[in-house]
């Protein structure tokens, strides 16, 4: 009788299996972004004082490709959480990665007057309010996190907020764009150094993303530690990808990073995130 | 027999009392400030990226009475929590306060070469690392709450960083500079507007110590909020102290802050928070 049970389960299982549609990166990412996109019109919304709700608004809503948000929300479905508890972090890194370019933008960093295609937030609201906008939109990032989200523990909540501050402060954004700063007009900077520009003005936030979809969406600390390394090893990869390694380094690279991802899951969500990080379309 | 036991009792309470020795009010905050300066001196320690340490230690250590993190622990103790509850809080706040200081010192928004008589942060380092110090700062006091608080609930540590955050961004801090930017060059001002700003700039800060300090202590709700009550208005009367009410309403009002205060407890403390706020040398 029980093997009658298991044969019948493991058709049924067979079936499903046959039901399940063909995974679609594409529409994938598409509908998660527009979650996000939802989410982040929502959050901060047009209120008083105008305008500072109106500066922060126009850059966290001028575009992008939502990548970091999307890797927050895909690792906390993997892990096998739910997208409403990640969705709040999710916004949260969006409005942090915002933030950077904001301020990176300013007159006394790289003094640019076009993002995305359009003039900068300086540029439409001034270099004071852009300042200030930046710093609402980095303290709004997280309230969001610490009001907004909901079905997870607050133990769950406390640690995603640390892993979220530690990824932009003096030992990860920041720490990169100073020390790019200081590389300026140096007649040469060795690898090492480039290393440390790229991995802390960039992977360190990707990798936030990712550490902080697995934490909310109730990973084990060995699914989360995993994730971390997963995270760390094609971000970085695919930041030398825009920059300075030639080609064939570059997919040895990301197939070594590959193997050791295809050794926690294999999973259908795997696609995705190969594709969202080793498609050029999705460069950071 | 019980009787007696109730009158030894009654005699040793007196002794007790007897025995308290009177409160010294510049003790107390001088002790608390101690606390405070050894607690971020090993918070924000020396290491690399040495030039954005330095620049973050540069401002937050250069003095300051320290207002804001000895109203932080003076709520929670009189909540009846214990200090290490709430020094990573009261740091945070502090944090906060300096990095508010060194983004409106910049040249786009004040101006200022001198801070507490020494050369500003931007003009030290530049005004790319004073931005990106003040940025750091920001997200180094959310790490520290959620990292560094010991002996309370996770869930109370997300209602400090959630009430934390709230008093920094588009509706706190930010909200009053804003507003005092855009109204530079007007001819009038009304008090209304002049309120907003006070109250924004400099008040919504020091309730949010307060309001810190008695959730991390252990404060029930009741407690919590009647303590946002009484920050509010004491800082608030404070702020039009120094600015544009002629000294008998300002008496009076700081009068109507103190008979509320004095229906809330009437312990010890009160006599700390009181001249902690009414102290002109300890004008925020």
């Amino acid at each position: 009788m029980s093997s009658i049970c298991a044969v019948l389960a493991k058709e049924e299982t067979l079936q499903e299996d046959q039901r399940k549609p063909t995974f679609d990166f594409k529409s994938y990412m598409l509908q998660k972004a527009n979650s996000v996109n939802k989410a982040l019109d929502a959050a901060v919304s047009l209120k008083e004082p105008a305008k500072i709700h109106e500066s922060m608004r126009y850059s966290l809503l001028a575009g992008g490709k939502r990548v970091r948000p999307v890797l927050c929300l895909a690792a906390c479905d993997l892990v096998g959480g739910s997208e409403s508890m990640a969705l709040p972090a999710a916004c949260a890194v969006e409005m942090i990665h915002t933030m950077s370019l904001m301020h990176d933008d300013l007159p006394c960093m790289d003094n640019d007057d076009l993002r995305r295609g359009k003039p900068t937030n300086h540029i439409v609201f001034g270099e004071d309010v852009a300042v200030l906008a930046g710093d609402a939109l980095l303290s709004f990032a997280f309230e969001h996190v610490a009001v907004s989200t909901i079905h997870v523990s607050p133990l769950r909540i406390v640690r995603a907020i640390g892993e979220l501050a530690k990824a932009i402060g003096a030992e990860g954004l920041v720490a990169g764009q100073v020390v790019d700063i200081c590389s300026e007009g140096l007649s040469e900077v060795g690898l090492e150094q480039l290393e440390f520009i790229h991995v802390h003005k960039t992977a360190k936030l990707l990798e936030g993303a990712v550490v902080l979809g697995a934490i909310l969406g109730g990973g084990t600390d060995e699914e989360v530690e995993k994730l971390r390394k997963y995270a760390i090893t094609p971000s970085h990869a695919n930041l030398f990808a825009s920059c300075c390694l030639p080609k064939g380094l570059i997919s040895s690279f990301l197939n070594l990073s590959w193997a050791r991802w295809a050794a926690i899951t294999n999973r259908p969500l795997l696609e995705t995130l190969k594709q969202l990080i080793g498609e050029p379309s999705m460069r950071f």
